[in-house]
């Protein structure tokens, strides 16, 4: 049992020894069918969904988190979550609230001068062009605290928070217009517009209003502009869900409602509760709006302000003719458009009916000033019969519909059935029903809220699973169930259960459409898009100290924190920005300081600042918080609180008494463990690995890191020549760190060429 | 097209019309398969993950969610991830540190008197009895902040938070010992032990320290015992991961470490970094302490008191002969205790090597006083090859090992190489060899770490995903990879992305294990277990106000918050306490207030309480935030914040204006459903439904819906007495609220029942 220096000799036979292990067991299909008490449809739906390592999934998904306050990246048809996003909640894991930049972005979400560290995210938009999905932009709305947040899908980060000026609450945003000039978000629950302004329940009619807003996106910032965006007064009926026109609808939007009863509940005083009082009646009201024209009218000056912001009254939206209201099943939630824009799809929750109305009849109607009376607030009121082109009878709890790629064919959810209704809007007639478990709300199709959709899938967004998983107790996870929506019948496929947040509402998009960076040009702040005022190159690293504020511009990369010691006084106000250096895809470092509650997620390319007061005397570790590297756990260092006024009594670090021998066998191991880069290397140009984009990449990285041990290399000749053995072996110890990097990337490079049929070139 | 109150026709028409349809389409197999481009091996694959919708997943996993602070629980082998639970991080979707029992929880995470909103959670360990995973708790650590968390697996809850009271890091916890007497947790970076102590780097060797805590667990209790917990002082050596013995090394606990160099790095002054002067050397420092004697010898008195707990000096531990050190091979990740006992395998990160420890060898050692020297710190070094009883090279960058159910097999994690390796431990040599994608950390077996592990699958936590993956902008998910481990070669299944955190460690147990409660005993702080101060019952709803203080005793139920109105004046402390009355599966209630930053999660029988200071005036909507009914959206109610003194101008609501007419119209619907009820009831008091649980809890709850209506009745009739068509028509509604809640129960039942064999019963 020697304790050589074995190393080198051993990375050696680790890279001549096995290679991966692909040959399959004998067991067949069958036998494994039989044990797990798989059947023939199940084998299917296996195929039909499996996605093999290597292999990429169709679609992605983005669906709200509820009460998580996030949003929920999934792949479609394998249903493995892929990202959540820290929307309206901080989220250490991305640094999301922890750092200053992502902080600032929480930030602009105060509501009243306070935090809000949460959120009830609902409805998610992706952004449109010409009524297509693009891919670019997300947008999500928080019901509880009435706001709305940007998220940029280059690189899958909120980036902007609004809050609504005049709304205590809504449930209804978010939703584009065709090219996503405005982000449509309706309030829920009637309150005064007026911020912080009381009117007892008794004056409900009176005072208490509902509204939507419009928010105006720029594309070009990829922000919304709230001096640009506006809304419109509307009466208290708890305003619900929207969607935008398009193709013929173009310029209008048409938003539900329920308890247009407008009653008051109060149990607790005997009267009946809001559930009787707000389901009594047997409609409730669409509210059709041309936004377009609104929107003119507020450039025009036609609107008021309150709260600072521009809302057009109901008084003048009647006036100019830009808002009307029609009879809809009694407590409807689904108000979608087809995919041409001809219709417009409402599903009544407590009815049995799905109602289609023809965007055609309703200016019809609306040109010939034929309305049937006008609601109490002196809105025109279109009659049903003149606005709805059929009515179809579904089942028990119709919530919502989205629309397939044949045409005329659309997908509603029943709540209460547990049951997804495929029928023809067309032609008024149902297709095919399948059970879901249980008790789905919105349903999603593949692009299905766009004028083209993709077909292929639906997924039942389940509000129960009960049963459905192992048990992990009370609280249970949601059920999101794919559906095969290819032929003629629905086949259920797959359940997947949401371990986080409850989802309201999700969207898909084409995984093509998608083109995400996987690094960020170096020194970038990636909450506001620009170079980051601290962006520190490799070389240029520093500590800046002016009166009691410490600025330490650093840098990250595998594996060392440049500064490891940062040296300051208690009461110090601590500020350490951080460049990841890393070039390579997925080398990201993460950054905390013992018990300063503090952490960033440092992507290549990245600049992050985290902050906060030294204010407290002691020795306090940090580190890379990432599994970035073999020697992950070693890229470390030490935030040193001084008393103040310390003065130090004993100069120099321990020695480590390293010898010449100690150093050439560092040298030697470094010239062995060359041979085997050199090895790699030589088989890597072999073959034709430049068809191979990531292996490339992997390349270069490996290049990079190699391209490290010159200078390296430089000072422990230097130390030698000096006899300071320490350095000198220590350095050389680095040159060797820098190989195992390069060797790393080597074989993951090799081991990618082999299993993809590398071939071999002149 | 007439609106007339059609719903109760419809909902006849919904019952009679479609079944579900489950026929599927003609396609066949081989045209999925040539479709989505999938081997044969693929089909296989999915064959052995594919778990079909109401059948249950074998194992279950807990994984750390490293920077994201929390446990991840997913299902095996369909990868699916079953939930989040909020340790160190708040979690609004289950209400942890939005609602004051969970507040609590996080607040004995206060370190220095403030609150760390984060952590960094490592390893995970499930309880034992005898070795064997017991499935009763969860043990979870947090590196940046020393902590360790306790959560029951009765309802997958954090329950208790403890602070280290002497580390400022801490890497390598939480690991059981066979009884789960102790959870060890050990220091990673080494700093003084006293408390805010600041000493020089200069004083490395000599002012900071490295050590080991045995925190004391109370079974009976549910939670760790501070005062009977005790710490060991070590070297500061960056003590890493720990195992504690068992069978015939039961007593015993084995910490490896890197860094035995006491290297201290300073880039920024020229000095090499961290990775290179703490790899310098070709070993570091297994330690192995008797825990036993040691908790004897804390018991007897001979511990020092640091920060007010309880240390065994190093000096006390060599005298007395608890604790020893034994070479290991340079920067070791894991030292894993084999099934029986017997050996501690240790993986050297740089070396090659695994090394197998014998027990039996470190004890003859001991017994002999057979020591090659002693460490700086006066600790006797036992000689490697006095206790290694084989050394074999797997590869590149092993770092941990897990075990078969089959004798003698081990599993180890090759980082560098990106592979797993099979090798068996009594025979020193390698078995098989997978490749993984990419850097693989930690890896996990079925109960790999107990003393009967299950075997069957091998779970590769890989650190890298790069490409397996559609992108999802610069920061990546992890992969965590499926390999069937049943035969003599590894097959690679599934590939898993993990969406949020970076999990360290995972650990897995038989699903059958688990026994989780699906509600709380009515009226429980599921926090303390206890019963809830402010459990409120059915009729005993009421809102008390003393002075500045105004405290809501309320309840949830489907689908109204008692109570629906809470008048407050600016500047009142408003406590709300609500308990969800519900007895269903899954039937949670969420509960927030507009802008007020708080949010509860209710699971049925639970109470929680919710706090603010209402320092606004104004009008603020409170809702339930979980899709829990038909009527989620209105289950509402307003916060009403007046102004100080403010006396009402106008009483009275305003009249809804209903007549005899549409009283009498919502009493015959009543009876139209209930025919509906009669029918679904006769359906299933038609069929063995009693053989089914989970019916028949359906239809408990279905009944208690239903036995609401009684009251409710007497209510609508007394009021129709008395020409109060208002009152009498929405009470008649509230019946049939309590209707819709019945049928939905009733026609879920009733689906079950059809889809899983029912049978006709006499």
């Amino acid at each position: 049992m020697k304790r050589l220096n074995r190393t080198a000799i051993s990375l050696v036979v680790g890279c001549m020894g096995f290679a991966a292990s692909a040959v399959w067991s004998a067991d067949t299909l069958q036998d494994v069918l039989k044990e797990r008490g798989l059947s023939q449809q199940d084998l299917l739906a296996a195929a039909k969904t499996y996605v093999p390592t290597g292999k990429r999934d169709e679609f992605v998904a983005f669906a709200s988190g509820g009460q998580s306050g996030q949003v929920i990246v999934y792949a479609i048809p394998s249903m493995r979550i892929l990202k959540y996003i820290g929307v309206f909640t901080p989220e250490p894991w991305q640094g999301y609230g922890f750092d200053e930049s992502s902080k600032a972005v929480l930030k602009q979400g105060r509501i009243d001068g306070k935090d809000i560290t949460w959120g009830d995210t609902h409805h998610p938009a992706i952004s449109e062009t010409n009524g297509e999905y693009d891919g670019q932009f997300l947008f999500i709305n928080d019901k509880a605290n009435p706001r709305l947040a940007v998220i940029d899908l280059r690189d899958f980060e909120t980036k902007q928070i609004v809050v609504n000026p005049i709304f205590k609450s809504e449930h209804g945003g978010a939703f584009v217009t065709t090219n996503s000039e405005y982000v449509i978000e309706a309030a829920q629950y009637a309150a005064p517009l007026e911020n912080k302004k009381f009117y007892p329940l008794e004056e409900f009619n009176e005072k208490y209003r509902g509204g939507i807003t419009y928010w105006k996106f720029d594309r070009k910032e990829g922000r919304i502009d709230p001096a640009k965006s506006f809304s419109l007064e509307l009466p208290p009926y708890s305003q619900d869900l929207s969607d935008a026109g398009k193709g013929a609808s173009e310029g209008w939007s048409f938003t539900n409602s329920f308890c247009s009863e407008r009653y008051v509940g109060g149990i607790e005083k005997g009267r009946p509760p809001y559930e009787a009082g707000c389901s009594a009646k047997d409609t409730d009201y669409m509210h059709v709006v041309n936004w377009k024209k609104a929107a003119e009218l507020v450039a025009a000056g036609k609107a008021k302000k309150i709260n600072g912001h521009d809302v057009l009254m109901m008084e003048t939206a009647v006036k100019e003719g830009v808002l009307f209201l029609i009879p809809e099943p009694k407590s409807p939630h689904g108000v979608d458009v087809t995919p041409d824009g001809k219709h417009i799809i409402v599903a009544g929750k407590l009815d049995t009916h799905v109602s289609v109305y023809s965007f055609e009849k309703i200016q019809a109607a609306i040109k010939a000033g034929k309305f049937e009376s006008k609601d109490p607030y002196g809105i025109p009121v279109i009659a049903m019969k003149d606005a709805v082109s059929t009515q179809v009878s579904l089942g028990l709890g119709p919530l919502h519909t989205q629309y397939d790629s044949k045409p005329c064919v659309a997908y509603t959810s029943l709540y209460v059935d547990s049951q997804v209704a495929k029928w023809n809007y067309c032609e008024g007639k149902v297709l095919d029903k399948v059970s879901v478990h249980y008790n789905i709300g919105h349903l999603m199709t593949m692009e299905g809220d766009s004028t083209k959709p993709a077909g292929k899938y639906l997924v039942a967004l389940n509000k129960l699973a009960i049963d459905r998983f192992v048990p992990v107790g009370p609280l249970h996870p949601q059920n999101h169930q794919l559906i095969d929506i290819s032929g003629d019948k629905m086949q259920l496929l797959y359940d997947m259960p949401l371990p986080l947040g409850e989802p309201h509402y999700a969207v898909a998009i084409d995984a093509k459409k998608l083109k995400p960076a996987v690094r960020y040009k170096l020194g970038t702040d990636s909450r506001t898009d620009k170079p980051h005022p601290a962006a520190t190159k490799a070389g240029e690293e520093r500590i800046v100290k002016k009166g009691n504020k410490v600025e330490v511009f650093g840098t990250l990369i595998r594996s060392h924190i440049t500064p490891e010691t940062i040296e300051v006084e208690v009461g110090d106000e601590v500020t350490i920005n951080l460049t990841n250096l890393e070039r390579a895809q997925d080398e990201t470092h993460g950054f905390t300081v013992s018990t300063f509650n503090t952490h960033a997620s440092v992507e290549p390319g990245k600049t992050v600042s985290v902050k906060f007061k030294a204010d407290k005397e002691g020795v306090y570790p940090y580190y890379c918080t990432e599994f970035c590297s073999a020697l992950h756990l070693e890229m470390q260092g030490y935030l040193l609180v001084k008393p103040k006024g310390w003065k130090p009594t004993k100069t120099g670090l321990a020695a480590q008494n390293y010898t010449e021998a100690d150093y050439k066998a560092t040298v030697k191991k470094v010239a062995d463990t060359q041979v085997i880069i050199d090895s790699v290397v030589a088989y890597i140009t072999s073959v034709n690995y430049k068809d191979f984009p990531e292996v490339v990449a992997m390349v270069e990285d490996a290049f990079d890191q190699l391209g490290k041990t010159k200078d390296i290399k430089a000072k422990h000749e230097a130390a030698a020549a000096k006899k300071d053995w320490e350095n000198a072996n220590l350095w050389a110890e680095q040159v060797w760190q820098y190989q195992v990097k390069t060797a790393d990337l080597g074989l993951r490079a090799k081991t990618f060429l082999e299993q993809n049929g590398a071939k071999k070139v002149k």
